[in-house]
């Protein structure tokens, strides 16, 4: 049994209480919020106590593990405080604003015991996990020569959130980076074309829409196209392309009903439509994975390393798409 | 090179002369039709000559075969005229108004070499024609033991074609009923259930649905689910169940166009809105048969033996659908 | 809060157990099983008390409700007792081994304030109940014109199961015959061919595969196609056609996940293997539906008279498939 | 009615040959191939004349125009002789091995009335068309603003071909690039990587896959994967993205069925093998297109423009894909 610590009382957080109340090995203990109201609101429902401040969950003898769900700024100061209080920690994508922050992480948590795993929830998506295992499998006749990711939110977020984003590679694309490195393994080239498609987004300062070409050392290619808004609802799709086959991984709907009259035939529902339905198994596979590395003592992945390579991936996108598209080397 | 005849210069004729004139090894010499206009405008576009009588063909020298598109009435007559001429005769469905004229055109036709083609134009359809295939190369582990018929029309024909159509199961569902023997072998038991489900049909003393279930001497059951109206356009659809697998033949659209918006994903066009579309290649492909059967001087099938027997399960439907829907032993 | 009692600790009791656990407003309180070694193990994993005898159940005053998953002959009983104790109850399918049992059921329990509900956990799968919504909604013009099921076992049950089973059509088709009801209201008529494919089965004396047709009180008429085996999994699907449209629910895979390679294209996963996996969902609605109309004090629906009237619809399909398939009238 | 000129008696001359044997308004007059012999079989085939030097049917007086199937270092030259001898041309892609040739060819024609149009097929492919025109119909609200094109083949030509076909971007891609021209107008940046995927291609010195990312004018971004290899066979997909919905291009198969068994559901056949068989269709339509366009006096399009500008774009991409895929500005 692994006793939990909850930083952060907002949507993930809640995804990530449900799953740990449904997990047989798992108890929530603590929930840490500076919006109090909410840590409180969320520790009722799960019987667990709500605190203000995340360091009384890294100071808690009950607590074996932390779950980090605050501001990304934060990220790096709550890892090395869960790595030095000995706690384990699962910490949300990205890792950090800036790939400048690895050293100093590192550094700061040199000499310590950390199990530390960041929360790419998509390595464990049911169809993404048994394309990457089909491959691995030799179900197409070795490694993926050609990657087709399609990665389309279904709406913008509230302008504010877009300005503390750190940009759409960072919040957005940083998944599908991560995809991609799963996929490919390391990645060693990126180009970025940035977009401006929705006049109401053209203040922010940010793209809303971009197209990616990835070049791994394997030699595979991989292309991600991302938007914020798809009018089906939330588009999460890959192709995985090999010398002797090809896995798609498709859509997923509320059922499997489809419906014909005299416009249309078969057609199918609009997707799921966000992260927290479409991925909601992925998320509790996620922390299932965590407890099951944590109970065995295994090798924690994805890694630090992990967060802190796509997030280099999404910093050369950034820096290509602003600079005319020009390929970056990692 | 077979040098044909047409009897009958409606729109079936129109599909005959045009697969004729793309076949190389066919002519069209000439065409039948009472309508004698009809006869001459076709005759015009491809080249052939005109009569209004369709004995003329049975004795013109540089006729080989005859394709016979003339009225059910007349189609016994028509079969026997071109088997006692010495021509081939490719006959549409169904072969007569009642099984009781198999008899009468045995008697007729005998001591003489028949060489006469039902026109059960599904069995050449691509998709059946495959399904039937890969059930005898064995790829669901032996025969079929469950086969389900979907065949829809999009919209019921005038009133005065169903006044002498002689009812749905002999107009329409007789397709169905060869399919079933295609795909199942002869078969020994028939109930049928007649629906009325447009009031605007409700006078033509004729079902406008059915739904009817066959027993093959294989053990294997069938059910035919019919409509004279589909939304969607012309729903023909079979599942081939055995041990191993099944086989499922799917409807055809114009292109494989798929639409997604914020009420549908993956939306696919109507289907092909009526046989001559449905069915193009399959009646090129049926009179491909033909052609190749007489040439290699082949047994030709299907037979007037199919057609009957199809004819005969189209009556037993017809008393089962009036008399309460009771099982029909052939 | 209800407090609910389990009558049964096999793989249904499992399913149950868990779906209690889950849901918000209901604890689980205590598990009855003649085997206690089952009723204490999952008892255990539940924080719940085992015991042998279901009365203690009825009695117990800390019980607001119990889930009869016991052997069908007992379900009459267990019904009974549960009413008259004033406690609702969840019976599973079949109600009973036979219709007769209706009337001694109704007497016994005549002047009591009866909330109890069957389990046709059909009519809370999703996607089944999207399609009957949808119909509802007018979404294919009107009320079903024909419906066709597909309901196929992956493989058959131990023999010893089949025996006590009651048959085929009590057994399995039973789900299908409420399903019928559920879509299209009352049914009239009835008619059943029973298949012997299975020569492993052929001395159990039951059917291992049946078509059954289905006419109801609105002129719909319903297919109904099972097999105790199908290669490719659990086959679980249903057309619903009316006049301007249809509606499809198709079966459910593990993943979204499509392979191709040199050999199939697009090609899915095999359907999810039972109906532990496949009505996962269903089973969870249906509870949440019980537990729903208790609090809400509203008529609880499937009732005892949809038990007792998808009983009749087997019975008489079990004689007409006995009798040459002739049609039953109810 | 038009008389053709055939130029070149290969596959694609065959294909052209039975397009225009098929159509009404059409007659192939002459077939003129160096090598005499492909050119008398080919002409016998169709009632035509067989000549080695194509000249001969510039210079003939009962050809309107000619189908210009020879290499492409003969296109130019081909083209000028057909417009200075009045005859109208449809000449295959590429137009020409260097968009230097531009210059010279409208010098060469200048002044003459020149009724070229492009054999870019895809345009007519009646799904890609039916993509375009529904984006133009506001299907999709508005223009297209993300582009995805999938096209593989099913195997690699022979080496010598690939050594004069002016290497996978003048010679595989150029169908891409004008459909992406088709789709989003013009392109003003193109990138390109290469890649060398089959060990047996090493010594060609040309790439065997590609990934390219072309911006538009409209803002629009397009991606195109290509493959010398596809085990499935012809991958040809696109998926055009806008506001308010998706247009989806799905691969053919020889016919719609699907298969199940124990390892797969829903199977579908393998992809149509190759350009003949996938964009059959789309060759008899473009030819009725050419034969409309001249019979009603009408703008010829795609256009020796349209031709050049594809070509630009193939040479962009190449200088990319050889170095560092930097971004070409067009």
């Amino acid at each position: 049994m692994i006793n939990f610590g909850l930083i952060g009382a907002g949507r993930i957080g809640q995804v990530h209480a449900r799953s740990l109340a449904a997990h047989p090995n798992a108890r929530l203990v603590a929930i840490a919020d500076p919006v109090i109201e909410a840590a409180e609101k969320l520790a009722k429902s799960y019987d667990a106590r709500a605190v203000a401040d995340a360091e009384e969950l890294f100071q808690a003898d009950d607590i074996d593990a932390v779950i980090i769900g605050s501001p990304t700024p934060l990220h790096v100061a709550h890892i090395t405080a869960a790595v030095k209080a000995g706690k384990a920690a699962l910490c949300e994508k990205p890792i950090a604003m800036s790939s400048a922050d690895e050293e100093k992480l590192m550094k700061a948590i040199e000499g310590y015991d950390a199990k530390v795993m960041l929360g790419f929830n998509r390595r464990f998506d049911p169809a993404f996990a048994a394309v990457r295992k089909a491959v691995s499998d030799g179900k197409i006749g070795g490694e993926i020569e050609q990657l087709t990711i399609i990665s389309r939110d279904p709406a913008a977020p509230p302008k504010e959130y877009i300005a503390v984003s750190g940009g759409i590679f960072k919040d957005m694309t940083i998944h599908d980076f991560d995809t991609a490195q799963f996929m490919l393994g390391p990645i060693k080239t990126v180009q970025a074309v940035g977009q401006n498609l929705d006049p109401e987004l053209a203040d922010t300062g940010d793209f809303d829409a971009a197209v990616i070409t990835l070049i791994a050392e394997s030699g595979a290619v991989a292309t991600i196209t991302n938007s914020r808004h798809c009018s089906s609802g939330y588009d999460q799709r890959l192709e995985a392309f090999g010398k002797d086959g090809a896995l798609f991984a498709e859509n997923i709907r509320p059922t499997t009903v489809r419906f014909s009259n005299n416009q249309v035939t078969d057609a199918q529902d609009v997707y799921l439509d966000f992260f927290l339905d479409r991925y909601a198994d992925a998320y509790a596979l996620e922390l299932g994975h965590f407890i099951d590395a944590l109970e065995a003592g295994e090798e924690i992945s994805p890694s630090i390393a992990d967060g802190f390579a796509a997030l280099r991936i999404a910093e050369a996108a950034e820096e290509s798409a602003h600079d005319g598209s020009k390929p970056i080397h990692l």
